[in-house]
């Protein structure tokens, strides 16, 4: 039955930030990336099919029958209390002290992203990102209506200059920056993992110019080289904590299906988050939360986190062999240490998102690097994602995608 | 470990908006009502105990494995296909003609209140709302800081020349109203339905008025006695389908711990609450509504609610008996024919939430008038949810009310 109508009866209806929600062009490739006949380096998606069904179907049964009153009830909007107990056990294994009260668990990371923009933005203001930045991060911040400043990175993340004279600029015109926000590990969407020197160097500046830093750490339990790097919430906390409000989400720990992520704060903030969080769903899904304690709760848990990162790191060692193998001159990309996703530069002629339409015809899909801007650039940049693929596929993929890189080249030779 | 710090460090970071989210007393008494020495009639939560454990288990077993590799990933932001033509079914059986494409499932009824305020309140904007309202919307719809315009009720619910008389107002000050909010049956707080007549009259005032009707319906089939009435939705879809955006939530026809509610709306007005979506949570739960998709899929959920109507209505009418039996003249309370809740007026003398630290103390809980009310009205009202006690226990419960009720009149006439 065809639905379209053309004429928007309701525009005299919407407010101005629904002219500011934009579809994140993640979130439209996710309909490609789930054609089986795709091979995808679009959405970030963890390999679930690599998790043993058979003890999650014991975790499951167990929220059911053991306390299902409570699994299927109303939750506290602050989260379920024994949950976050085995968060404060799971981050310690990453330096982060944090207690119960510190802690409020979100629908996803991307409700905790929605929150902090919520409690933080009013229209006009200013706040500062990381340049590519998570485009899930830029469309939460948006529909709140800020000036997003955007940072150049470079090999060691987020440069300093720019972000120390952007500082002192604001400051000079006498505005509060509300947060800079950042993913200091295996960047979404660069790659890149912020140097402790950086670390240290940005804590200083939220200090100095009365700030917050946001930071993101999904991927951090996903390395596979390299000795861990210090949270900058770690040496926050060495610190009196008042600087860093630290986020993450079970999507890459477990799965995306059960829309579980957590944001740790000074108590006071975590109260007008839990106020947020009565606002947007009331709480997160006592269900979900229940599976979630089941599951941190078998040691097992570990065991699950090594076997992601076997598979990951073979399939980011395929994708990292193959481009190299494959890709013509003139192209660089991100060597990440972990994480998901590997940022490519293609040469400046080139237009990322007009070569995905080719890419597409050829059974393989990224996201073009401009979602990932606050501001237009980006345009012969892209993400590709090595976690959702098999070595062999990424090879295939990569080869596609470069034969298509190396005709357009040509063309563009041929036409100088 | 104390925590206490009583200075907000952080106070000059937060947006204005943030001032303008105050803790639902709804939520704030979910601590009390949790606690197993205490009679509550505070929290509308169902009665998830009755629920057949073992079917559920066999849903959330085919959640995990039949389809886990799609239930443990991320999913579409406008929800889960498969489950979408399920509440198409389902919303027939209350005669509402919906297709797939009109349907964005959302986290919960309250993800669906945020949405809808998200995408059409502006700050200073003029919605409208029936009053008392429902608490947890009220809330939703402040952190957008529009002004909340409220019409009262009677027995057949909002009042129209009142709610005629304003918007005639409005409109002569040039003011679009976003929208009128209403839960037409079975209110939350009041427990009263919506006349026929009036809904046909709203509807008309809706389009003279060029504005839309929120219509929530968590209760709608939940009822106890008398024949249904129809949706504002199915009046509306005899007119092109223009003036009403319809919701409901699977938290009184399941359990609430799944978070899933949903919207049916024009789909240009999908579109834009689907870009609410991913800058909210991305998605709702997969594995949430895998599940709902499998207890739909199963002709037994229809049992389901025959049961918890006749659980709820024996309810229901024990706590009427035994109001008429216990409480003192000079009270008064709704009848309602389904859904959770009675509400309550005590004499003019009495405040409701002096009151309930008394009824606490005496092991009853309940909410007081006053969060139902954009203004500060509700004073002497109560909310009384029948749904959650045993009937011994509902008798027990408003005995120990109208004793400490009868006390306290008795008090203020030795003072008079």
């Amino acid at each position: 039955m065809s639905k379209k109508i053309t004429f928007d009866y309701w525009k005299h209806l919407y407010a101005h930030r629904t002219g500011n929600m934009y579809s994140s062009e993640i979130r439209d490739l996710l309909a490609l990336s789930a054609r089986p006949d795709i091979i995808s380096f679009a959405g970030g998606n963890p390999d679930v099919k690599s998790l043993d069904y058979h003890k999650l179907e014991k975790y499951v049964k167990r929220a059911l029958l053991v306390d299902g009153d409570i699994s299927l009830q109303y939750g506290s909007s602050e989260g379920y209390y024994p949950f976050k107990t085995k968060l404060v056990e799971v981050m310690k294994l990453e330096g982060i002290e944090a207690d119960e009260e510190d802690i409020i668990v979100t629908t996803g990371g991307q409700q905790a992203l929605d929150l902090i923009a919520k409690i933080f933005i009013n229209i006009n203001d200013y706040i500062i990102v990381e340049s590519p930045s998570y485009a899930g991060a830029l469309n939460s911040f948006k529909s709140y209506e800020p000036n997003i400043i955007d940072i150049p990175i470079d090999k060691n993340g987020i440069r300093l200059k720019e972000l120390e004279k952007k500082l002192e600029e604001l400051k000079n015109k006498d505005i509060q920056v509300k947060f800079i926000y950042l993913v200091p590990n295996f960047s979404n969407p660069s790659g890149v993992t912020l140097s402790l020197p950086r670390r240290k160097k940005i804590l200083e500046m939220a200090k100095k110019y009365n700030t917050l830093i946001i930071e993101d750490n999904p991927y951090g339990m996903l390395r596979y080289e390299g000795q861990p790097v210090p949270t900058i919430k770690e040496l926050d906390s060495k610190n009196g904590s008042k600087h860093v409000l630290y986020m993450s989400t079970l999507s890459k720990l477990l799965a995306p299906g059960f829309r579980i992520g957590w944001i740790v704060a000074p108590h006071l903030i975590i109260e007008k988050l839990t106020l947020g969080v009565q606002a947007a769903d009331l709480c997160t899904s006592s269900f979900s939360q229940r599976i979630a304690f089941e599951y941190f709760s078998d040691p097992a848990w570990k065991d699950n986190i090594k076997n992601f990162i076997k598979i990951y790191s073979s399939r980011r060692d395929t994708m990292l062999k193959s481009l190299e193998e494959y890709f013509p001159e003139g192209s660089s990309w991100s060597k990440p240490k972990g994480g998901f996703f590997i940022w490519l530069k293609l040469p400046e002629f080139l237009n990322s998102k007009e070569i995905l339409a080719d890419a597409i015809r050829n059974k393989v899909a990224y996201v073009p690097g401009s979602g990932f801007y606050a501001s237009n650039n980006g345009y012969n940049e892209a993400r590709l994602a090595f976690c959702s693929e098999s070595p062999k596929d990424i090879e295939k993929g990569i080869k596609i995608l470069a034969n298509i890189i190396k005709d357009k080249i040509k063309l563009y030779k041929s036409f100088k």
